[in-house]
């Protein structure tokens, strides 16, 4: 039997109806927020990854050669395809540019629950604007989106890449130790952090301190420990900005601070983010994002960008976690005629309904009505409509309802305003 | 600079509230028609195409090898993967089962007008169910389809591959001769065909009537010339009544007879239909579909099986062609704070209209008013709202409607009463 490749995915009907509800929750919050859809190539050349991630992410792209000889690769995320996008198409206009997307990303690694090959993200890229209100917006909109989709209990941790960085400056890790470190920090290995700091001639209370640094959710903790460093009090003045119009304008008040956010530190600067969804244990975060440079890599001229993207497979297992109902992918009329000769007016009545919105469907294989009612129940059919010789002589057929059982005859000229108005 | 990779597009926010609108247009028929969603992955193994293709297909395939040695395939079309996913996943579930599907495929073709290497199809399977009402109403889903996202005029081609194999048979021709033959007929080359008739010992009068048979429209000719043959007859009487139940009841009156209809015929049989759009000119097909056999040899019990699939560009360059006026990309309000300490009351009250659904934004760059309504104006904002000190002392804003000009002094406690009731 041939099989769906190692690592993807067949979405069943009742599998997309959560999909395209996340997808359609989330496309709302977006267009409130004053973002337009775009949509890039499912691949892209490789060259637009390794320059923006270097050499070693191909260990884990899915590239491949086309027929011309091209170097491609399908796409391991989506702000470097529309930041290539921007600088080859959107570069004069009007800024601030906002864009939200949906799309499959692929990532060749070995499969484990809730990591696949083929995966879906949803995301915004903030094109032109790096003013505390756009920051604030940025972090209210990924917070908005996740709770419009549902999920009751969410976290939102912010770091800044300008403060981390002078951190490490602070304590004179130079690049060599940063890169022993990073991984560490971004696991929140502590214990190990603290070994491997003491290799890095940090140990005792100056580790410490690095440490509780990177730890503390205290402003002011981290205020006072920078107070004699310009760059980091002019940082820490906008930081403070964009939290109290987060909290006071865009009503985010579950958030905390955290300096030990690692993302790229190559293009990632400033504010950077990400939610959790803490029902989900280790693998909780739905959402990353922040300030970074890309447009000037891509041949671009430099302009403020941000963004962030959230992962469909995560929220969905969220949502679940949390118990949330989903809305369910029902049938609104299954229509039973009882013999052939009365196909034709089944089919008439199915028209006029079609027409009106609903959702129809009828006997297509001259079933019994014991089989028929069975079908109709296993597609969770709402109502039944039975068109039977002797209703039909009154112009009448007899309705269901599959819930409660009870029958009654209707009109045919009255069935959708039956069905609108029980 | 980074582009693109040949053959491939990226569609901005105004390219993309097209594709949406035909996407959500199509999904409410197939829905109202009784179908649910399925999604497959983006690559399946290669052999699954070259099993329903043969070895040819894959000059224009995009194969690759991944990581681990698999031979891996972007997806050339859906109906493989479906009937794939539906053998591994889905033969269990009740019948007939109505699938339907958005998609991206994939071709490595010369890149030309209308034709990508990367391009969006919809379509449909109906699996276990090819009764003539059955026929029949996909028949009618393909047309209503096409006719709800806005075309006026169309045109559907019906031809029945059984009968064309019959004709075959009748005229002697056999697979030799079909092979050489098929490529004329399926582009309508008559004048070639005559010529590649005569090699193949079919010319004067047989050849005029084989050649009349594949044209004409008339049914009651093709009757009369396969009344002997018994397949046939029974093959045109269930045709007739799918015609009969796609006019009376399915209310389709746009179509033809057209027995030089030729798809796949590996695994076409019975009824195959094309739907064209004539504004196009030459390359006016925009649906293609029939009934086909692929389950037993994708390792299923065989059940009948029809489907359509609809291509995206040529349905939008139709669209275009007929003046169709797509749903614009409007933004609902923009909101300009006159200096800095407005923002706050700025944010809280975008904040209120956007849960109200409305999409709002913002000036985020502390620009002048001037620049402000320049930008809102190339955003196609439809209202304006001006936060200033004045007005806002006495807890108002003005509103401006930016398609008059004219502009309203309105307390913040009814902006939104205002927007809804003008």
């Amino acid at each position: 039997m041939l099989q769906a490749p190692r690592g993807t995915r067949d979405f069943t009907p009742g599998e997309m109806q959560k999909r395209r509800y996340i997808e359609h929750t989330m496309a709302t919050t977006f267009r409130s927020f004053g973002y337009g859809e775009i949509q890039t190539p499912t691949f892209e050349n490789l060259e637009l990854f390794t320059a923006k991630s270097g050499g070693s992410i191909i260990d884990e792209i899915y590239a491949f050669t086309d027929k011309g000889g091209r170097q491609l690769a399908l796409r391991p995320e989506l702000t470097a395809p529309v930041i290539r996008c921007y600088v080859e198409r959107l570069q004069m206009e009007p800024k601030p540019l906002k864009l939200y997307y949906f799309g499959n990303c692929y990532r060749y690694d070995r499969p484990q629950k809730g990591r696949y090959r083929e995966f879906q993200q949803a995301g915004c890229e903030l094109i032109g604007a790096d003013t505390p209100e756009a920051m604030a917006e940025l972090l209210g909109c990924a917070f908005t989106l996740l709770k419009n989709v549902g999920l009751q209990n969410i976290r939102m941790n912010i770091g800044n890449l300008t403060l981390f960085n002078r951190l490490f400056a602070h304590f004179k890790l130079e690049k060599p130790a940063q890169k022993t470190l990073l991984p560490l920090i971004d696991k929140s290995l502590f214990d190990d952090l603290r070994v491997a700091l003491g290799d890095c001639d940090l140990s005792g209370e100056a580790g410490d301190q690095f440490i509780n640094l990177l730890q503390t959710a205290s402003l002011d903790e981290i205020k006072e420990f920078f107070h004699k460093d310009d760059i980091a009090v002019q940082e820490l003045t906008t930081m403070e900005t964009v939290l109290d119009l987060l909290r006071n304008a865009f009503q985010v008040t579950d958030y905390e601070i955290k300096l030990g956010i690692v993302r790229g530190l190559d293009y990632y600067k400033g504010i950077v983010f990400e939610i959790d969804a803490p029902v989900l244990g280790a693998e909780k975060q739905l959402c990353g994002g922040g300030s970074y440079e890309l447009v000037s890599l891509f041949g671009g001229t430099e302009v403020p960008t941000a963004g962030f993207a959230v992962g469909f497979d995560r929220t969905i297992l969220a949502l679940e976690a949390e118990g949330f109902t989903f809305p369910s992918p029902a049938l609104d009329v299954y229509i039973i005629p009882v013999n052939p000769e009365m196909v034709l007016t089944t089919i008439t009545i199915a028209q006029q309904l079609r027409k009106e919105g609903i959702s129809v469907d009828f006997d297509q294989l001259r079933r019994g009505m014991g089989k028929s009612l069975k079908y109709a129940a296993a597609r969770n059919a709402l109502k039944v409509i039975i068109v039977g010789l002797k209703e039909l002589e009154q112009q009448s057929v007899t309705l269901r309802d599959m819930k409660t059982g009870t029958q009654e005859i209707v009109p045919i000229t009255r069935i959708h305003s039956t069905l609108k108005h029980p």
